[in-house]
């Protein structure tokens, strides 16, 4: 993991600083919003993978800050206004915006880094890269709705959570690393290779987090424990519990979910069945099966620093403990 | 305006047809609140210039419709945050879309119709047009911010106040008829003008708007009469009216517009106090040299049908009584 860690240690401050100064050019209204959630530790992670794949594919110059950062700030408008109509408290540990700042500034702060996000991405003039982003922001809307619309209506359908852990996650992960490939003017078939690798790491991604939400203790991921079961999430921890039949009562389960009418001691015994089951366990081997999958895509890239940047990247996301 | 009347007859049919199956396409959780907002008899000026100007130029094509409806939803989008933020109830006579289907199905819809018009707008692969797009979306924003700041901390400066009318409104404009000059391959020269004809003709738009809000009742307009004032909402019409300083105690007004404090005697009053000194029609003067100034922009475009036809859009602009 040496080269992943000196990778990131060299590029994110450049990164960072980027994001910050974008942000600072913004409206006093939604400025410290957009500062706020920005700068409230995000992994990079969109960023990095649009930078590895330009660079992978030989792109040398340094004007990628602005399609790369965009990613970045099309996650965060979506986790602001996410977090506003969950009534979420609590984002990476911190206060929720609209806790913080109103509900005003949060909607349209959320606009504004959208909005920026596509401008910035416009900037090169390229229009693939155009194309790329705006099915992403595309994408990225319509997986926030589906989520919406799964936690009204939850089901135990494994395929229905892949769905939507895709719409909400993976996409934009696999825009990112599309954005990368674009501005480094890849074949079609470059592209799409590095689009898959994003989709099977986003999908990853998203797993070890449900997996985490059941598994790690409030004090390590920032998050109340066990968050999901008590906003009414269906993921897939609870599936393979409820796969096993151990459960009986799926419907009554449901609709308890969806009326957020879970007591105390059913979401605590839960709780413990997916703990005792090794339910976290099961998903975490799943998105090892995705990372195994990205991991094959990274082929046609060669075997230079960010190729193999982009292998440790993929066995990261199966390590992280939050 | 014979000829306005027959294009728009011709044109509107498929305009209308196009953005009702593009939101029919929605996801279920959005797609009334789409219908209910682009079937609630909007003007369609935005998509009509972008065809007008598109076809002024040459452009023989009849693929426009999604760049010209992109800027139809875009302004769509903005409407229902807009009305979701300031708590409006009434849009165009019809009930507000959040207090008919929801603050998550309303802010939802309202970001995937932007990604949507974002997404319509690149399908061209056409570098310039996406840019503009973006650019059009980024000042919508910014626009948006700055008239709800604006609301906060009212002045009764003409300069801030025409700043806010660009930013809601001219900037939208003026992005429609340069799509259309881009569509057609336009010099910079071209869309420069095509550019400069949207922005006066916007802002004329807007002063009429602004105007009759003052000037008209209720039963023709849809709008609660004497709306902006009761909204703590500074437009030219106030400004005309304080300017001559017939009023005293103007720190005292702004107070009362920035608190919502204005008792309906005083409402009352300063309505008529505008009517009775004519400043809904000194308005629409100053909205006739925008007009005067957009109509100078069209002699790059020659004299076929469709620059009779922008000749009369904005002589239209000032006869419109609602």
């Amino acid at each position: 993991m040496n080269e992943l860690l000196q990778y990131f240690q060299r590029e994110l401050p450049g990164i960072n600083d980027f994001l910050e100064s974008e942000a600072e050019k913004l409206n006093g209204l939604v400025r410290d919003v957009a500062k706020h959630i920005l700068g409230s530790g995000g992994k990079r992670i969109r960023p990095m993978l649009t930078l590895l794949f330009a660079r992978s594919l030989g792109y040398a110059k340094d004007d990628y800050h602005a399609i790369a950062c965009s990613l970045e700030l099309l996650h965060s408008a979506t986790l602001l206004h996410d977090d506003y109509l969950d009534d979420a408290e609590i984002r990476r540990g911190r206060t929720a915006s609209h806790l913080l700042f109103g509900r005003t500034e949060t909607i349209l702060a959320g606009d504004a880094l959208l909005a920026l996000a596509n401008e910035m991405g416009a900037r090169y003039g390229n229009a693939r890269l155009s194309w790329l982003l705006a099915k992403g922001i595309m994408e990225t809307a319509v997986g926030e709705i589906e989520e919406i619309e799964f936690s009204r209506a939850p089901s135990l359908d494994r395929e229905a959570y892949m769905g939507i852990i895709i719409g909400k996650t993976a996409r934009l992960i696999e825009c990112a690393c599309r954005c990368g490939a674009a501005l480094a003017g890849a074949t079609p078939e470059q592209e799409d290779a590095a689009g898959e690798y994003g989709l099977n790491l986003g999908i990853a991604f998203q797993l070890v987090d449900d997996a985490l939400d059941y598994a790690s203790p409030a004090s390590e991921t920032g998050k109340p424990e066990g968050g999901d079961l008590r906003e009414g999430k269906v993921t897939l921890p609870l599936i393979l519990l409820m796969e096993q039949g151990e459960e009986a009562g799926s419907e009554a389960l449901l609709e308890a979910l969806r009326d957020g009418s879970l007591s105390p001691e059913r979401h605590a015994s839960l709780l413990a069945l997916v703990r005792e089951g090794g339910y976290p366990e099961e998903t975490r081997a799943e998105a090892a099966r995705f990372v195994a999958k990205a991991k094959a895509c990274l082929t046609p890239f060669g075997s230079g620093e960010e190729v193999t940047v982009l292998g440790q990247a993929a066995d990261f996301v199966l390590t992280r403990t939050k």
